[in-house]
């Protein structure tokens, strides 16, 4: 299939709208790549792009969008079955390969022996272990998985019902499934790769339940991949993304393995059934962990939501819809881009400024984890509780923007954004699962507030509190933890204006509004005796609020690093500014019922808002250039509509054109056979009734 | 592949909770259900459901889930030619093939041939044209579609660019697609299946443009199906859903067709090139077509939302976590329904309530409606305006609320809401171009704003205004088209109980908001010289503004078609007290900004917060028996989460279990075909060079 010879070229065309776009730059695009992205990503990135440049045919995954299930599964196998060979030819390193997964925004069967079974095995595996499992789990000579989730257990980890009982005749652990329930659900690379489950299960000895313990069981042979003895397992089925990964379910029908299959870094079970615990290994450093992967995610994000910014904002740069109707009108008859719709504007253009914030506050917050821990490997837990709050919140605040970032990007791009082309759908179910797993959002939000409440209680009971961010603000703007008159925060009396330019008022006013809920959410709860279960929707807004300004500040540290004479700067304070200004529109509500003098006025209000659409206006000239720094390759999009040399249409035809259905062999095949079967007696089957009943 | 012998049964049981919620009904379901749906759709949709049961094998969409693009197409095809073949043999009428498209969710091939092929020939075909073109379509004897948009031009109908040249030489129009922006897009039932398209192009005579008209191309063979001389189709690809309709491209190289085939009822082409268009025919009525497509959308989003609502809060009521956490805590050890924690309550039963709002108001808007038309038949097209204003208020308020309604239905199902057997993914992308097509949601409520706006310069400026609803409205809370003091609206100084139980009270805040809204954007735009651009998000407020009161106002009516004494009411009158509860608290910032006296306290609106959280838990109460009065069968909802029956996890499993990559044939062949392929080398490759190194 061929497109008609002849045509007309497009006048204007979309590839001359974008080179427009980009040569408005009042910044160097590669210098804010730079301050926006962090060195590790940068060199990575490049790097593994090279590598999958080399093997174009292998790492298309242009042909993605058209494949079954079995055929993104085989696809990923293929693809990772390469990125292990590539690894093992020493030219990628291990976390490379997840960078690989990520460009190509494929999650490979591979994907959670990496991530998950060959960490566990790390962290909690003792050195005899290790040699028995870790060492040929890093070889790949076993593949593993995590099984913790049943199909009737996920946030109560507590409540998981898979038992593994010691059996002190045999020196063995019974591992076993008693219901359907305990059915382990949802469990990456275990539908048809794993050979060994990292199996979380109710430790029971001598009839006392010790909680929850990770224990090694092979399910499958390595030898011929068939499932062992009391093994049932397989692949869940089709999902509304992640399909390049086997999720699978196992039920284990009082399956034995010995002894040492049980993780024993944090607990050990005898010969003889005595269970002990080590002294010298503190359990936080575990939960650690959890904080560690929740700042991945909070990093992932902003590459996540950037892949559909950048989509949606070169689309609708060159995507032309009504002349004369924007404030700009060009010539006669000429179309408006639609990005110079106010609508399409207030729509993507905060959304890039929460963009800019996640890749800054991801870098800022990554140095402040890291500070932490080596607090904590020096044996000072201290930091733990704040650091534990604020990434709960921030997982929560960087997901949620992300995926609904993502739906906005489609829904802008109207219908051309549903087709699997604009490469927004396809990757919108792969990162749809980031508001749910590692704590769902909504369950998250109770961490943060409890963290908040609770220090709220000790400043009002006099308990010393730990010094960080948060008790900082708190302290601050409460007196002996309660709202107070005097003093009156900073940013009151002053206009919208000056405090959109200055950062330390914006610091102010967020923290405050954070401050305020915090204290009034402990009124209701300790004073008017409001139930845990009726003061969760406070606390998901308390958690947004002090997002809101662990965000911000953040973002601000992040620009603190450059020189004030930097030429990056004017843009990014702009960007800093309608990001505050975005916040406190959205939250107006907040405002009015802060208290006393700090309550806002209508007039306040409607000056934000107009200060709000100036400024969107304005960031919008930049939005070209600020996506391009993001640095996604053309390969990452894979998208017609994002493309960056703005020649959508033709690709976006192009692409069609290559959809097996059309094809003249095998499409033309399958038509045929739809016309012999369906077509033909639906059309042919009247005509020949309605003369047989003429006859 | 077999659930494993001797497992314990689940205590407590989820069919069991199901059951107890269901004893819980204060009302009569039956009762219920012949209230909220119409007796229309009630006994069509019983009907229908019958003859889908009488051929399980065929109408079996449980299958759906695993199937690839082409297998979807053809299981499609499959079912569209069997109710073709049901048609004919009288079994089912035309309209109920509809229907049973929506209860297996499948939109089929022959889709667009019945709703836009078939009435474009019905509206603006000649009794001449009909013979020549409709008869055979009614037979299926040919099969058309609709082609309009085209890949460069969505909401801009008059800036099509394909054209339709008048040649007077031979009596033909050239039909021609000029450059690439030009290819047809999107036009379902052309991918594949069309042998004719209705192609809008700019009809030009004698170098004169006439804008865009219909005009009938044959594009494939009826005899072997190839497409034709200077045709160049095909399918556009895979896309976000819709996956079983062939949304295709066209382009046409100067295709000539006879003069017949121009849609003559409202313009004429003579032989020598004359243009006229007949006197005696009204193009508003076409304007009315467009409101009766957007009636039905209404109408289609209540039934679309219930699927959603009805798994998820059934899911929920058996779906257990935690124990001890919900404010109704059960034995020790056992753990709570998720439906007990308020934030799920909070995403879910004000869904709820919308849910049953959108029923009553399709009822209640399609009478009003009816009505209008009746007025425009006797030629008083007095009513059009406002029925065309609040038509696109009511599509984007609908398909606003349905789209991310089932979004949060998703999300609150957890990770199992992810899975293709929830029945909430592939559906999410059936019904999400509902926000996007009859005029993007965006766009749409520009409609809605323009007239509101034009209403009170009206107003101001004396001139006469049309008597309806809305206008009604406006005369009551505006002084000659402007806010003043007095009157004060009627709610002012009432208690948040008082205007709860208070359906008067509740209009006339509303619609007090909505005209203050109204009010405030005329005063921007006439007096401070903003743009129409900086207008849209405004303009977006107000429109949802407008139908929140249209939505409760037309609730109220369908309610007050009950006796007084109706056993339905309290709980119908607390569902309605709650949406609109519900309605302030999300814009409680609208509420704070009233001008005067109007203005809402601190107070007011933490008594809202309340005592909408006090009736939430009581509607919690008799969700289930609400749920089931939508009469969703199992077959229509093909989720296991929401099965009537609360037998969740044992169906999930089972689904899974009937995956074709775990079955023991194709299944087993394509595991070991992997092994061979991909693991082996992965696993024994290791070894294997590693023996090589030692030796």
């Amino acid at each position: 299939m061929q497109i008609p010879k002849g045509l007309q070229p497009m006048v204007p065309s979309t590839a001359d709208a974008l080179a427009a776009e980009r040569s408005k730059a009042q910044f160097s695009v590669a210098d804010m790549h730079r301050f926006i992205v962090d060195e590790d990503t940068r060199t990575k990135t490049a790097k593994v792009e090279k590598v999958l440049a080399s093997e174009p045919e292998l790492f298309n995954v242009r042909r993605e969008y058209f494949m079954s299930r079995k055929e993104k599964l085989d696809h990923a196998l293929q693809i990772g079955t390469r990125l292990i060979e590539l690894m093992r030819e020493g030219k990628l390193a291990s976390d490379e390969i997840v960078i690989a997964d990520n460009i190509l925004d494929i999650n490979g069967p591979y994907g959670l022996h990496r991530a998950m079974f060959i960490p566990t095995l790390q962290n909690q595996a003792t050195p005899e272990q290790q040699e028995l499992f870790l060492k040929p789990a890093l070889n790949y000579e076993i593949l593993g998985c995590y099984a913790q989730t049943e199909i009737g257990h996920g946030s109560n980890v507590q409540g998981l019902e898979t038992t593994c009982t010691y059996i002190p005749e045999t020196d063995e652990f019974e591992v076993h499934t008693p219901n359907i329930r305990a059915c382990k659900w949802w469990v990456g690379s275990l539908g048809i790769t794993s050979t060994h489950a990292m199996v979380m299960a109710q430790l029971i000895v001598n009839g006392k339940n010790f909680g929850p313990n990770p224990v090694v069981v092979p399910i499958r042979s390595t030898k011929d991949h068939t499932p062992l003895s009391g093994v049932t397992v397989g692949d869940i089925g089709p999902k509304f993304g992640f399909n390049t990964m086997d999720n699978g379910f196992l039920m284990l029908d009082h399956v034995r393995v010995p002894r040492i299959n049980l993780m024993q870094r944090y607990i050990n079970v005898s010969r003889e059934g005595k269970v002990s615990r080590p002294a010298n290994v503190d359990p936080k450093v575990a939960y650690g962990t959890m904080v560690f992967v929740r700042t991945q995610i909070v990093r992932g994000m902003s590459q996540t939501l950037a892949k559909a910014t950048t989509i949606a904002l070169r689309y609708t740069s060159v995507r032309r819809q009504f002349a004369g109707k924007s404030d700009k009108p060009l010539a006669k008859n000429v179309e408006s881009p639609v990005l110079d719709y106010g609508m399409v504007q207030y729509r993507l253009i905060p959304l890039l400024a929460q963009n800019y914030a996640m890749f800054a506050t991801s870098q800022a917050f990554a140095l402040h984890y890291e500070e932490c821990m080596r607090e904590m490997n020096n044996g000072n837990f201290g930091p733990l509780k704040e650091l534990h709050a604020t990434a709960c919140g921030l997982k929560r605040w960087t997901s949620d923007v992300a995926i609904h970032g993502i739906d906005t990007c489609r829904h802008v791009c109207g219908g051309h954004g549903f087709s699997q082309f604009s490469g927004l759908n396809e990757f919108f179910g792969n990162a749809y699962p980031n508001i749910i797993w590692e704590g769902d959002n909504y369950v998250l939000s109770q961490q943060t507030s409890r963290f908040l409440v609770t220090q709220v209680r000790h400043l009002r009971k006099g308990k010393p509190v730990a010094d960080n961010q948060t008790t900082q603000y708190l302290r601050k703007h409460l007196v002996d933890g309660r709202l107070a008159e005097v003093p009156a925060p900073a940013f009151v009396g002053r206009s919208i204006e000056s405090l959109a330019a200055d950062p330390e008022a914006q610091l102010d006013l967020l923290s405050y509004r954070a401050a305020v809920m915090a204290s009034e959410l402990a009124d209701q709860m300790d004073e008017h005796g409001q139930s845990w279960n009726r003061s969760l929707v406070a606390m998901q807004r308390l958690c947004d609020a002090h997002s809101d300004y662990i965000v911000a500040s953040y973002f601000r540290r992040h620009l603190a690093t450059l020189p004030a004479s930097s030429p990056l700067l004017p843009v990014l304070n702009k960007i800093a500014a309608l990001l505050f200004l975005y916040v406190l529109e959205q939250h107006s509500s907040d405002l009015f019922r802060l208290p006393g003098r700090a309550a806002f006025t209508n007039a306040q209000v409607n000056r934000i808002e107009e200060l709000l659409a100036t400024i969107i206006e304005e960031v919008r000239e930049q939005a070209i250039p600020l996506v391009d720094a993001f640095g996604l390759s053309d390969l990452r999009l894979n998208s017609a509509l994002g493309r960056s040399d703005g020649k959508v249409y033709e690709d976006y035809l192009k692409w069609a054109m290559e959809d097996p259905l059309n094809s003249d062999d095998t499409g033309k095949a399958i038509r045929k056979e739809w016309f012999e079967k369906y077509y033909k007696p639906v059309m042919h089957g009247a005509e020949a009734s309605k003369k047989a009943a003429k006859l």
